[in-house]
């Protein structure tokens, strides 16, 4: 186990309230009545999470947007945000993400309702963190670990393209303006959350790579996933970039934060999810099936595919 | 205005919902069907808000005393927690960190729910955050802004144990363990705000020095407050480690992290204020009095006292 796996198995053991869904879940859904509330805590920190030249604004933005994706994967209204934010040496930058918080809470109706500000010392990396807190839909907010077999596979939008933004911006790969934007301006599905909640066995948002938060799926239900790789919905303008084969669609696969939501559903379902996805005016794309075999299963025009090294941003196993 | 300034009224100009209180509170206070929630984040940073080698389980009761501290001051019934943790190259540190948390949480019977877990990169100070949501009396949430002329002052327990706990960490003072103790592991006062929220027009947890705590409850009430300094009440630990002069009465003051409650409620209510806090088994002692100035005032036996230059930890004007 990895020194972050070791750290998380111990909060684990101390998380025991069923609330905490045992930390394998993308928010906590805490009993109140009155309403379920959804709660959610990201941090960033420079350098890791973001480029130390990423705009303030942008980085502000990542943060609600990553944030509200948690909520949007819940089914949640959001209701407000904590922001925790250490300062550093450059006021400029403070002020420029101040404004930026400001503006993607405002763009989605969320806000601002404390939190904290603390001084780092000179020269250290900034580290911010947000908590966004929102209602459970009425319906109860799905989790990870419902998915059933049989159930039918579902993303929402296109993945990969912030992935690839961010290789532009890293020099390593060309493409368009499109593809940055996806990575500095993440557009977290609220209203399809929402519309999703009461038609899905399990939802989750595609933060860290498309195959990780699949596989987390799979082990939080039991079950197993077989995804055809050629179904995985890809924009016209990663297209351009890196073209239409199979490795482009694994890099695709495994980028992360794409912020789109991946869900399962009853295959008796599929007009209700594209109805649902048609009101919210997201595009879903039915992926592939949840299966007993315990295991992720990739195809790419009917053969079966290896599973590649690293599933994701962040590795998990 | 110091940056700290220019950034919290920059953050006020966004945090305009009723519930986020202007960010001149302790936590937020959202309106929710059956029961409104409280809510809470505080960010502890490495060599700013503790020393390097405090112990990290004492660094983790700290973060959720802090936090908790801040429901008390609303008289909230805390629901939960939330950790953001960046962890660093010492591995030992976040074990015992974790089980800090774990230990300080149980304390007070209060749920992880969740949260974030980062990599700083290496050489960074650590910066810590903690979310802590709780339900609102039923009386409804304190703020700091209902002081009303004639209002008696109080405060719980006893001031400055904490900043000379400090001080004798840091070498540059003696005394007894329980003074250290007091710096450490702080006690948050929740049953005692629990007793009093029904009585009181205005309440705060003394987090940045009894004065500037004070001092900011005047300003949000429109009223100001006449303090006299020997009815400040010190421990018997402290008043052995430095005496009972003015001058270490003054210290005691403007120390902070005492996280004890003050409070004003009105003249009548003095015998339901003792009641409430006999029930919760805390000391409360009154130091003032609310008046209509607008201004702190000083007095030490009979005689007015200039405000000292800095009235707590944060300088704030």
């Amino acid at each position: 186990m990895s020194r972050e796996d070791i750290f998380i198995t111990l909060l684990r053991s101390i998380a025991t309230d069923r609330a905490a869904r045992g930390l394998i879940d993308d928010a906590a859904v805490l009993p109140h009545p009155g309403g379920d509330i959804v709660l959610t805590h990201d941090m960033m920190v420079e350098d890791v999470h973001y480029l130390p030249d990423d705009p303030p604004a942008d980085v502000a933005w990542k943060l609600v947007a990553g944030n509200l994706s948690d909520l949007a994967a819940k089914g949640a209204t959001p209701l407000g945000l904590l922001l925790g934010y250490a300062m550093t040496a450059d006021a400029a930058w403070d002020v420029a993400f101040a404004a930026g918080i400001g503006a993607a809470a405002g763009a989605y109706g969320v806000p601002l309702l404390g939190g904290d500000t603390v001084r780092m010392p000179d020269n250290a990396p900034r580290a911010l963190g947000l908590t966004a807190l929102g209602t459970a839909p009425a319906s109860g907010a799905p989790s990870r670990a419902g998915a059933q077999a049989g159930d039918h596979l579902w993303v929402s939008g296109t993945i990969g393209d912030a992935g690839m933004g961010l290789a532009i911006l890293r020099g390593t790969a060309r493409g368009d303006d499109a593809l940055v934007a996806r990575y500095r301006r993440p557009d977290p599905r609220l209203h399809l959350g929402q519309a999703l909640a009461p038609l899905v066995t399990a939802m989750a948002d595609v933060s860290d790579g498309l195959l990780i938060d699949a596989r987390r799926i799979a082990r939080a239900s039991g079950q197993g996933l077989a995804i055809d790789l050629g179904l995985v919905p890809l924009s016209d303008s990663l297209r351009a970039a890196c073209g239409d084969g199979v490795e482009p669609r694994m890099a695709a696969a495994t980028a992360g934060d794409d912020y789109e939501l991946l869900f399962t559903a009853p295959s008796g379902a599929d007009d209700a999810i594209l109805s649902a996805a048609s009101r919210a005016d997201v595009r879903v794309t039915r992926i592939g099936t949840v299966t007993t075999g315990g295991n992720l299963a990739l195809t790419w025009r009917g053969d079966a595919l290896d599973l590649p090294a690293r599933l994701g941003w962040l590795h998990d196993d």
